[in-house]
């Protein structure tokens, strides 16, 4: 199935990122909001924000060119005529995700995909009664979208594997960087993550170990200038020429002990060992370590030299 | 006091990192390393590290001009002569420290700053029964110092004032981000914190929830664009447009779920509000948000390409 008409529902902050995404990858999009202010400053707030993204635009493209793919709609079913992929993006309400999917349900064809940008509610949680259901499937970004690729993507129980494959597809047609969340959980893995880090920097400020401006240098002057060209899995894989397992056999009671401080077991044991063995060796062989090593210490000497070109706009 | 001279003892990863740090911001430096095999690679192994970071040295600097400020020694003593600062760099043990420091007593006068870059040893642990205790004090980077700034100094209760202070400027002035650690714990807080993420990413990696590879790509390909130019503190603070306090009034409940489900009390308190509220707001006033928004965004592109431009070494 190709993809080439979207709509959305919803033209908030992620709403009209979506429709960034979706206009700028050369798609149609019909974007539906109830809300008569919403729609009054919509096409205004994606033509700036697209004025200001314009160096992530296709080759040639200009912001009218891809605010002429845009169509504001009043009407919720006159937006999914002819939508072959469908998003979200309403308000984060459980009974307003029943009472929608159960719109698009009635409104749908059996081929569109039903997707929605929550960043709470499993599919289970809103559609498992519907005719739809194996069409329906979790989409959540990084906020905005049109500037964080990473979206993930969770599929419910019912949700057809083609569906799946398509959306998956699709999210890398657009640019997207798509990851498998493959159990419905609450919240998913994203926010959680960042969750993780958040609660112990606000441990950190709480214990009064340190100030919050020294917390957030240890990222934005630390591991943030790593963090934005190596995940931390391949990161760890860089601190020792046998990768990272001979850095996990040697070191990773580190993690462990803080893992236990937390009152979780071990977390490093030799099956997730293998997992990343097997995940960092196909990524690059141990006998090209170093070469990694020299391209991420060339990568974070650029950002150092962006980031005093760009400067800041903080007084203090 | 004006720090001119430099000494090193250990010439690893860490010490000769911090090596090139000083050096290249005109101060002299005298390494010390009691193994052969380490004396002799290592001004080819510096002089590497330079040409590849021959972009961050003062302009009109050479290698050749900052190597000619190091000198390697085979005999500590040696080192020491005429150091107003010395940096401790050897093995992470703790006798090790306790023996070296007592050296360091015996061979330095009263006005050297003596500096442990331990990951792992707050100072009380090593040097509370020495004479030059009041010397002492940690001061531990981010790995490797020469390429990220940022830089842990924690003071023991017995270090003196003008010993912090001294030590805080001069990281300032060779470069660095310092950041003040107000207590002495064990391991500190720059690799607690990230601890603290890589167990969540061990968890959702051992509960199966993803992949690897798409745990990574979660940092890589989203957050790590962010804290790459933004501390996650004043990220959230670009959430609302009244702010961190706004932000953290309507959704820190969101910190405190995570929170409560890894056994701790609420983190978002009155009180961690009011220290951030304080910290954002002598930052950036309120209606001044909208700009450094803007700024960020732009900051971002401008990452993402940079991100395009120095590609991959990865097979996979």
């Amino acid at each position: 199935m190709t993809i080439s008409k979207t709509a959305i529902a919803g033209s908030g902050i992620i709403g009209s990122s979506w429709a960034i995404v979706y206009a700028r990858s050369g798609l149609d999009v019909a974007i539906y909001d109830r809300n008569p202010d919403n729609r009054a400053s919509l096409m205004a707030r994606i033509g700036k924000a697209l004025d200001e993204s314009s160096a992530l635009f296709a080759p040639g493209e200009t912001t009218a060119d891809v605010l002429a793919r845009i169509v504001v709609h009043d009407n919720l079913e006159a937006a999914l005529v002819g939508a072959d992929f469908v998003h979200e993006c309403i308000e984060e309400k459980l009974e307003s995700k029943k009472t929608i999917f159960a719109e698009f349900d009635r409104l749908t064809g059996p081929e569109t995909i039903l997707a929605t940008t929550t960043s709470s509610f499993p599919v289970s949680q809103f559609a498992s009664d519907l005719g739809c259901r194996d069409r329906c499937i979790v989409v959540h970004p990084a906020t905005p979208p049109h500037l964080l690729p990473v979206t993930e993507i969770c599929a419910a129980p019912f949700t057809s594997p083609g569906v799946f494959d398509a959306t998956f597809r699709f999210m890398e047609r657009c640019g997207q960087t798509p990851v498998h969340i493959k159990k419905e959980i609450p919240s998913f893995v994203l926010n959680r993550m960042q969750a993780a880090l958040v609660v112990e920097m606000f441990r950190c400020l709480n214990e009064d170990l340190i100030s919050p401006a020294d917390i957030d240098k240890i990222i934005s002057q630390g591991f943030g200038l790593r963090w934005a060209f190596l995940g931390p899995f391949e990161g760890v894989d860089l601190n020792a020429t046998g990768g990272i397992r001979q850095y996990l056999e040697n070191f990773g009671f580190l993690f462990n002990n803080m893992a236990n401080e937390l009152g979780f077991a071990d977390v490093v044991t030799p099956h997730s060992i293998d997992l990343l063995e097997d995940y960092t060796r196909t990524k690059i062989p141990l006998d090209s370590l170093g070469e990694k090593v020299s391209w991420r210490d060339q990568s974070i000497i650029a950002l150092r030299l962006l980031k005093d070109e760009r400067g800041t706009v903080d007084r203090a």
